[in-house]
Formats: C-alpha cells, sequence, structure tokens
C-alpha cells in the first residue's frame, strides 16, 4: 500500500475510534513510523449519533477528518481501507489495498451490532454504530411519515408510525428520548394532517429495569422521564423475531411497525487470524492482559470495544464505552514507547469518571462513582461534557449553534431525506436499498 | 394521494425550489387549496452547491425543509415524489404516488444537465445540480486521492490528481476557485506524501472567454484569479468525448483524467405532456407569455428556470438564475389571486438586480446594472447577499461560523467520505455506484 521503507520500528494502528486515535495522539514524533488504517476517513463521535438519527445535529458536526488530526505528524501514514486479515505469525494484515507488515500492531476496531445469531432481524431492523447507518435511520423516519400521510389503510398507517427501540442501554433510551422529541418539536407541526396520537414508540428490554447498568436511582429516573416523554416500556420481554412487518416476542406482546431500532446487544468486531477461546472471549472480544497485550503475543495489542481485560472488578472486561477506550489507548501509547525502549510498562486502571444519559430537553442522569443525580442539571452537564469532548473547535461551536437553536425554537433542521433509505410500501416492503 | 376534498379552488406547484417555493409563500392562507410536490423534501440553496461538493460547507446548511417553510400555512400540502406527466387535457398530473387533478397547475421544475445527447460523456462525468450529486463529487475528489496515495503509476497517478470542468460560466468558474482552494487549505495538507505540483484544475471554455454573460471587465478580472490561485483555463475548446479515462476535444488537447465535472449546459427538467416547438424551445424550456402562462393554457403556468419568457430584451427567456425565478415566482403568486378573482393579472418586469461570482478568498466579481467591481469588497458584497439570500436563521449562522471559520483558519472540515461514489481504480474504472 505504498508506505515507504523506513528504519523506524512500524505500528500499526487498525481503527481511528476513540481508542486508535487515542494511541496515535501518543505516539506523534516518538521516532517511530505509525500507519492508521480506518474503513472511514473520519472519526465519528459515537455518543451523539442518535442526534444524527434524529435530525438534530448534522452529519457532519460529529465527524472529525482523521487525516485533519495526524496533519503535522512525523512519519505517519492513514490508509482508507477494510482490513480483511492479521497474520500474527507473519506480522502483517491483509487489507483491501494490500498487505502490510508491523512491528507492532494496535487493534482498535471496535465493537458492531450483536443479532445474536437472528438473521431475519439482522436484516429487517436497523443498526446505528455508523453515521450511514444513522443518517439511513433519519431518512426511514421522514420516508414512513411521508408514507402514513398517502395511506388510506388504518392498519398501515398505524404500523408506519409505529417505533420499536430493542434494548433499553443508553442508546435505546437516549434514542427513545430523542425521537418523543422529534414528534413534538418536528413530525406534529410537519404532518398537521395526520393523528399523533397513532404514533408510539415503544421500548423493550429483555431485563426488569432499563439503563441496567447505571445506578437504580438513574434508571428509575429514566424510565420516568421516558414515560413523561410518552414512550412505552416493555420489561422483561425478548423479541424473537422480526420479518419486515410484525415483530413477535417471548410473551403475547406483538406489533406491526415499519421500523425496528436494535440495540440490544453489541459485539467486538472481530477480524479474521484471531480465534480461539483462549484468545476471543464470547462476545467477540479480544482477552488482553493488564498491557492490553493479546495473550502470547508481545507485539499486538487491543484496546477499547474489542478488547476485553478480564479482572475481579470487571469479570467480562470493562465497559464498552467512550472512556475505557479513551484510557487505554492513551496509556498503550506510553506503554508502546516503553516497551520500545526496552523499559517497563505501566498496568491499566480504569478511572472510573461515571456515566450518563440524556433522555430529551431538561432531562438526563448522572451517576458519578459516589453520587447520583438527574434531571435539568444532570442535563446541562451532559451537554457540556459531549461539547467538550468533541474533537475541533469548529465541530463544538456548531454543534453549540445547533442545541441551542433547538432549545430555543423547539425545533430540529435537520429532517432532510438526502439519500433515501428504501423505495417501499409497507404492503410490499421490498427491502432494496437505494 | 390522499388529499382531501375541498370546495376551494386548487392550486397545484411543480417543484419547491427558488421560484415554487416563492409562489407558495405568496398563497399562504389565501383560501385556496395548494398542494406541492417535490421530489426532495426540502428546498436547495443552488448557489452554494459548489461549496458542498469542495467540504466548506455541510449538506445541511443549504437545504430548507419545505414542510417547515409551509408549517402554518391553511389547507396547505406537501407531498414527496416524482412528477411523472403532465395532462392539460383532463387537468391533472401524474406521479409516482397516483395521480391528481387540478385548478391551476404552476411548473417550477427547474433546469437539470444538459449533455447535448452525448451518452458517454453523461455515463461518465458528474454534474453539480442536486445535493447528493454535490456530495458525490465531494467522495470522488477525495476517493481520487486516497487512491493517488496508494498508487506507484505516475501516469494514474496525474490521472487521479487531474480535475477538468467542462464550462465557463458561473458554476465552472465557482468550482474551479473553490477547487484551487481545497488544493490549498486541505489537500496538500492532508496528503503530504503527494506532490502536489501535479495536482491540475483544467477549465474548458468553449467561447472566448468565461463568464461569457457577465461584463468583460468581470470576465477578466475572473480570468486572472483564476490564473493566479493555478487554474489553467483552455479558451475556444469544445470537449468531444469522455471514455471514463481519456477527455478528448475539438483540438489537439487531451487528458487523461479520472474526474469529469460537466458544468457546460443546462436545459429545462421538462416533464411528459408538455411538448411540440409550439410550447417548448430548444433548450426544453416551456415558452410563456408575459404572465407565466402556457402558451393557450389559461390555468398552466411556467416559472423559473423552465420557462422562456421571450421578449426583445431577452429573446431566449431570462437567464436561468436564482433572480429571475423568484420574481417570477412572487408575482405569480399575486397574479393567480387575481386571475381567481377575476381580476387583472401584472405582466412580469424584470427587475435586473445584477450578477456575481467569487473565486476564492478575497476574489470575486460583481456585475450591478450599471457598475462593475471585483476583489476583496465584492467577495463580501457576495458572502452578505448569500447569507440573507439563505433561509432560516439556524442555516445562516450556521454557514456563517462555517465562513469565518474557514476563513481563519485556511481550513475546511468538511472532506468527509460520507457514502462513497465508486469503488473504482483508475486502471478497471467500474462505474457500479455504491
Amino acid at each position: 500500500m505504498n508506505i515507504p521503507k523506513s528504519t523506524l520500528p512500524r505500528v500499526v494502528i487498525i481503527g481511528g475510534g476513540f481508542a486508535g486515535l487515542a494511541v496515535a495522539k501518543k505516539l506523534k514524533n516518538k521516532n517511530l513510523q505509525v500507519v492508521l488504517l480506518d474503513k472511514h476517513n473520519y472519526h465519528t463521535f459515537q455518543p451523539l449519533l442518535y442526534q444524527v438519527a434524529t435530525g438534530g445535529l448534522e452529519a457532519g458536526s460529529i465527524a472529525y477528518p482523521i487525516r485533519k488530526v495526524i496533519q503535522e505528524y512525523r512519519d505517519f501514514y492513514f490508509r482508507l481501507t477494510n482490513v480483511q486479515e492479521i497474520d500474527t505469525q507473519n506480522q502483517k494484515v491483509s487489507t483491501e489495498i494490500g498487505d502490510l507488515s508491523y512491528d507492532y500492531l494496535v487493534i482498535a476496531t471496535g465493537s458492531k451490532t450483536n443479532f445474536f445469531g437472528n438473521k431475519e432481524i439482522e436484516r429487517n431492523s436497523m443498526s446505528m454504530k455508523t453515521i450511514p447507518q444513522s443518517l439511513n435511520i433519519r431518512s426511514l423516519i421522514l420516508e414512513n411519515f411521508e408514507q402514513a400521510v398517502l395511506t388510506q389503510d388504518p392498519t398501515e398507517q398505524k404500523a408506519l408510525m409505529n417505533f420499536v427501540l430493542v434494548g433499553g442501554g443508553p442508546t435505546g433510551v437516549e434514542l427513545a428520548g430523542a425521537l418523543a422529541e422529534m414528534k413534538k418539536a418536528i413530525l406534529q407541526k410537519d404532518y398537521p394532517d395526520l393523528d399523533m396520537g397513532k404514533m408510539q414508540i415503544n421500548l423493550i428490554q429483555s431485563g426488569d429495569r432499563i439503563l441496567n447498568t447505571m445506578s437504580e436511582e438513574s434508571s428509575a429516573a429514566a424510565h420516568q422521564f421516558l414515560e413523561s416523554l410518552g414512550v412505552v416500556i416493555w420489561k422483561n420481554v425478548r423479541v424473537t423475531n422480526y420479518d419486515g412487518r410484525t415483530i413477535t416476542t417471548n410473551s403475547d406482546l406483538q406489533f406491526e411497525t415499519a421500523t425496528v431500532i436494535w440495540t440490544a446487544g453489541v459485539q467486538g468486531a472481530l477480524l479474521a487470524g484471531i480465534k480461539g477461546s483462549e484468545l476471543v472471549d464470547k462476545a467477540a472480544r479480544i482477552r488482553v492482559n493488564e498491557f492490553n497485550q493479546v495473550r502470547g503475543l508481545n507485539n499486538v495489542f487491543a484496546i477499547g470495544d474489542i478488547a476485553t481485560m478480564e479482572s475481579d472488578l470487571f469479570p467480562q472486561g470493562h465497559p464498552m464505552m467512550a472512556q475505557p477506550a479513551l484510557q487505554q489507548g492513551e496509556l498503550l501509547g506510553e506503554n508502546l514507547v516503553q516497551l520500545i525502549h526496552n523499559k517497563p510498562m505501566k498496568a491499566f486502571e480504569y478511572n472510573d469518571k461515571g456515566s450518563m444519559a440524556t433522555i430529551g430537553r431538561n432531562k438526563a442522569v448522572v451517576d458519578l462513582p459516589k453520587y447520583h443525580f438527574h434531571g435539568v442539571f444532570a442535563w446541562f452537564v451532559w451537554m457540556f461534557v459531549h461539547l467538550f469532548a468533541l474533537i475541533g473547535f469548529k465541530n463544538r461551536a456548531v454543534v453549540f449553534l445547533n442545541w441551542v437553536y433547538n432549545y430555543i425554537r423547539f425545533d430540529r433542521e435537520g429532517r432532510l431525506i438526502i439519500r433515501p433509505y428504501k423505495k417501499r410500501s409497507f404492503t410490499t416492503f421490498t427491502t432494496d436499498e437505494l
């Protein structure tokens, strides 16, 4: 792939997410040759994908060009490609644009949606892990409403206005809240000929509380916030199938719906070449030691969502979210420099800064390690934490401006179907993507 | 298409561009039933498409949701669809979502790219009339550079870095300038391993000056601005073919290039049902009288780019740009109300406010009816005119913020390949779109 030969040790980083970029930044001008590979030419700020999906923000506001990050780094190379396989024996990775040998390899491929093997659900429902997927959700929501306006069949209309979100984790909860806000801010104003009472937002959760990784207090508050926004929450229900028309569950509950958004599971975005239960856990995450080293391999590391560092405190590895990814990435960057200079590495210790979720206007829940709170103040905290976590002055300014506008005007202007998701009618349900 | 029956006269407007929206706004709460049809659910601010194509602005900044415009208008309906045919005999239009009868019809379908019948050029080159097309251009530019980094074949690399714009009108000139700025602001920083001397921007013009609808002074200034930015201008050259690899002309000039952007011609976006040289001119524009009435039809009107109102001053109709469209739309809105109340209509008189084009940072040309100027002041005038012409406070604020950022930082952050345009290599040139 046309990377110059060099006498410097070569570090290959797969993935430009939170983890991969954090390593890259620490390797700036360290007398290493660094090659960063990603299938997109931008970094995605995943915590705000749901706002792109619901028209609150433009895609460009939460994406940041990777080449811009490394613009002034010496001996740094970015290549836009899909990595196909890792060959740890011969120390190389295979990609769509050729092979690349490495001295040190950092696997930071993140996670992808887990449909637990159900191909029919996978085919018919929407995921929200990337910007194109989020834009597809946005298009589909709006296309369903355009379709609902046309139909005179009440069953069809109801199904088009019925949204089912599967999974009560932060993504499902935030998306449910944002959809409810979208209903009030846009849909009921834009579609005066529709009876908005028919629009339903259903959140289906297999466990007995939503946000089950957060405190019980936050779960309860989020539950109440969602209900006050009109979201219907179904607990202890497990979805069994969705054929594109009817979603069925392990209880009597079933819906006709044109839109299922699946947030019920994630798994490591594992690449070929790393396998076996010795190396990979059930969630397709790569087992690593306290230095994020892959078992038995001195020069191969995995960080972020794709890595599971099992410990007493985290028997299944750290939560799959931004903080562990950032912290592991930063430490690994420092450790790599140490390792290359034959100096001792430092073991990873997770600094739990807490977690939070926003449900809607003035409604958020925050769990700090020793303190939980929710409501307006939590919402402001959530906003400022996310604003400052964004990369780039311009993205921060544009997001801030959008939020202020959306807040003051009770509006969201991103209701644009730039690329239609599907040309379909509820009755035929063709799934040809455009 | 599920439009309620009403005793009010029904006006159907095809197209939500400058002309169509201007009519719609004038028909607000006038005791008419109005149905606005468009194939997009947003209005496009076409004059800034070239900035979307070159990463200076996000698509959402120059698009405005049509439903938001008409949100509070009584008896107004929007339908997202492609109109297929007009049947003036039976007073109805056929669309993808069914037929619709009208009492009054306003055709405001605008224009589309004119390839003058050359199918091979049409298949292989890019147009820039819509937001998706502009995003395709942006993706292609960036994909070509990603590809150029990979190749070790100097001919292929040069072709990937060679951009050919055909047509020296405002679109070609503005795009050439923006590409030259993109080269300086982004490309040479983002691709340090490429020799930027190889990047060529060629503007091919069949006549003997660029911007030939503007004053000679402005043409000369624009020419000089472009050359100072490194754009190579070819005059009196007519492109004869482009096979996806080699562009040939009526002279000895030919290039190997991976990117041809065709701005050399526009024609009316004519719908089936209106035909014959009595009704339609050679540019596929519908001949109208001074009230924008289609010949022989009392209740069918055409406005904007699709209409040609031939007069002594404008023997081939008004220029195909925003101002005539806006002015015709506004007047037609008033005239329709007059007509329906059996009152006399007012003949259209074009108020030429002048024209302008921007070439780059601090570089623009402005022709007022009696006064021409160019340079920094012209550039500020251009910016403020365009800023205030945008619909919506938020779009204005976001565009302003982007421009200030781009100006101060010599940067453009929109270098995102959200949807790849083509997966192709220069050697195989597959043209499968994604």
